[in-house]
């Protein structure tokens, strides 16, 4: 049956995260509500990966199955007609190999934080950044997150929630730029632990304020503790940029 | 008396433009009832130009003047505090000479106009940008802006309802660049007709559409009537960015 592989763009803030839920409006709801519209079937989509409440998404990817006989640019142009009134939008549909598979094929996650550091929040970036007044030392950051880039246990950097047998992760990039008053975190892995990254960007934001040394990052990754990391950074200044796969996936 | 110069970013989409109006909510009206709850007094805040509704500013520039005893940031604190439920920010608050006039003083207005250029609107960045979905070729507008630039009679490029004396302006910068799927529009001169930057953005459009040649905005200039310019660019797209002024005001 034709595989179908669909890059997505979504506003978090409306959107009780990814996953379906019982009593909550997700994005895979929302999705497959607008298939039935356009298949006038009931057809499952999966995702790459759970993005949390008020997580956004520039890049997520998802797959479904359907023999329904639609063209590609018709499941763009469909399914985007059918989302018209919700913060969703298709922005790429392809054919893809039988084989492919949006979670298990994926074999990197990129996100990117920002964070809007100056004195006054920004009414044009509402819910779309992490407004932190205080002004953030970059140089600080950058060295807090050298220690975290690597094969590492990161058991500190994890929600008490989070479901993985295994706390260890490879940390391929965590990269921090400044763009005026903007600080852009670049992350990259293969997956990641619930809240990870929003963890290690609260971690480095007490860094960068000044109120840890950057050793300490070390020293929470060494303790394997959730209680020693900083503060879970709020959800609006978190984007899901790309998912990478193997050629030929 | 002591005169504040006000940096202002407001959400153009909420508000009916700048000016004070009888019947409508305007940026204008939000600060000086602002300034009645921080100050108790009635105050006129004068700005550096009126922007239209829907059209956004991140760099709006207002004088206030007042001998209530406030201190620069108190200014700028307080009346964001009192502010806060509208999208007006007040970025930066410094005293100025007294003969400083954010209208009268300024010699240069900075506009960025943002095209999203891509099959699929965005979500993220709804009122935030003018989505045109054909793909447009930057070289094209890159030629067609060049006959903008300088010193003309720009009667083709302003409202109907524009009442300033003269059309003739000088045109400093109108350069045109890409950011992946955007393209960013920068405008520069000391003062604007009314519509003029959203008409050119518009005559620009078609030229990279495919619609128009370049040539053509020549010719537009040099017909001197409105019919003859393209379409006026909608508000959501355009960002009044900086104010500049001479040194020692």
């Amino acid at each position: 049956m034709p595989l179908y592989k669909l890059t997505l763009e979504y506003d978090g803030s409306f959107f009780s995260g990814w996953q379906r839920q019982k009593d909550a409006f997700t994005v895979q709801q929302a999705l497959e509500e607008a298939i039935i519209s356009l298949t006038g079937k009931s057809l499952q989509v999966q995702g790459s990966g759970r993005t949390d409440q008020g997580v956004h998404a520039t890049g997520q990817v998802a797959h479904v199955k359907s023999d329904v006989p639609v063209s590609c640019d018709a499941w763009r142009r469909g399914l985007n007609f059918y989302l018209h009134e919700l913060p969703v939008r298709v922005l790429e549909a392809v054919e893809a190999p039988e084989t492919f598979h949006a979670r298990f094929s994926a074999i990197s996650r990129h996100y990117r934080y920002i964070i809007l550091n100056r004195p006054s929040e920004s009414v044009l970036e509402r819910k779309r950044v992490w407004w932190v007044h205080r002004p953030l030392c970059l140089k600080a950051m950058e060295e807090g997150a050298s220690y975290l880039i690597g094969h590492h246990d990161f058991s500190s950097f994890r929600s008490s929630e989070c479901q993985a047998a295994s706390a260890i992760r490879t940390l391929d990039q965590l990269s921090i730029s400044q763009k005026g008053h903007h600080i852009l975190f670049d992350i990259q892995s293969r997956s990641f632990l619930h809240n990870q990254v929003r963890i290690m960007v609260g971690s480095l934001k007490r860094v960068g304020e000044g109120f840890w040394p950057p050793l300490k990052i070390q020293e929470m990754l060494s303790c394997k503790e959730r209680r020693l990391a900083g503060p879970t950074a709020p959800p609006e200044g978190l984007y899901l940029t790309k998912v990478g796969f193997s050629e030929g996936s």
